[in-house]
């Protein structure tokens, strides 16, 4: 319990840390989903946006190589930025490393859920100064 | 201080009830802003959208029939809206009527903040179903 809420609390700080960047480096709204955790509803942890681009975000801070993603999320991210009409990414904060993003299509599916490894991400995805452009 | 937190959850109420509106009735996506009363950043009280429409709404219900708005929150509003990209709106649910819309171009400014009357928006406001259309 006490580690479920600090594992919370990790995910809403990468959050918040993602909301900062959009709104001060890009010049982009961004803003975290209340209750996106428990909600009903396909929620993304972190939705960012200007005239032109909206984008959803899952967003994970991780000190393994290798990141996870539910089969389960990502349908979820994919469903509402179908229907909201934004491009759907994760972004990895690895240890030592900037945030990568990746578009949810270049992510690898595994049996029972998506992953994202650190050495991939280095050669495809892209830095939040690339993401923005 | 019992108060404030009932308006509070009155108003996240009202929130949720828009939330729900807009995915069952609409098919549209609809979520509610983490800490939008506290964040440092403008921040809605709902966002909803389609591929076509971004709205984004400030939510209240009330029990009188004149409701007024801060002159910060109508400006907060309408920063964000211009900076996403998107339709910014009021929605208020007087006792005993509909969800009443308006976009925030049409409210009344006072000397110190915006109002809306139950008489106006009867006049010059949306029914949900013409909001969405």
């Amino acid at each position: 319990m006490v580690h479920q809420r600090w594992a919370k609390r990790k995910g809403s700080d990468a959050e918040r840390e993602l909301v900062d960047m959009f709104w001060s480096v890009a010049g982009w709204t961004a803003h975290r989903i209340a209750g996106s955790g428990s909600s009903k509803y396909p929620s993304p942890d972190v939705i960012a946006g200007s005239v032109q681009r909206k984008i959803v975000i899952e967003a994970k801070k991780t000190k393994d190589k290798t990141k996870y993603f539910s089969k389960e999320e990502i349908e979820s991210l994919r469903l509402f930025s179908k229907i909201f009409g934004a491009e759907p990414y994760i972004a990895i904060k690895f240890q030592k490393e900037n945030w990568l993003f990746l578009s949810i299509e270049d992510l690898e599916e595994t049996n029972k859920s998506f992953k994202a490894t650190l050495e991939r991400l280095k050669q495809i995805g892209l830095l939040f100064e690339e993401m923005i452009k």
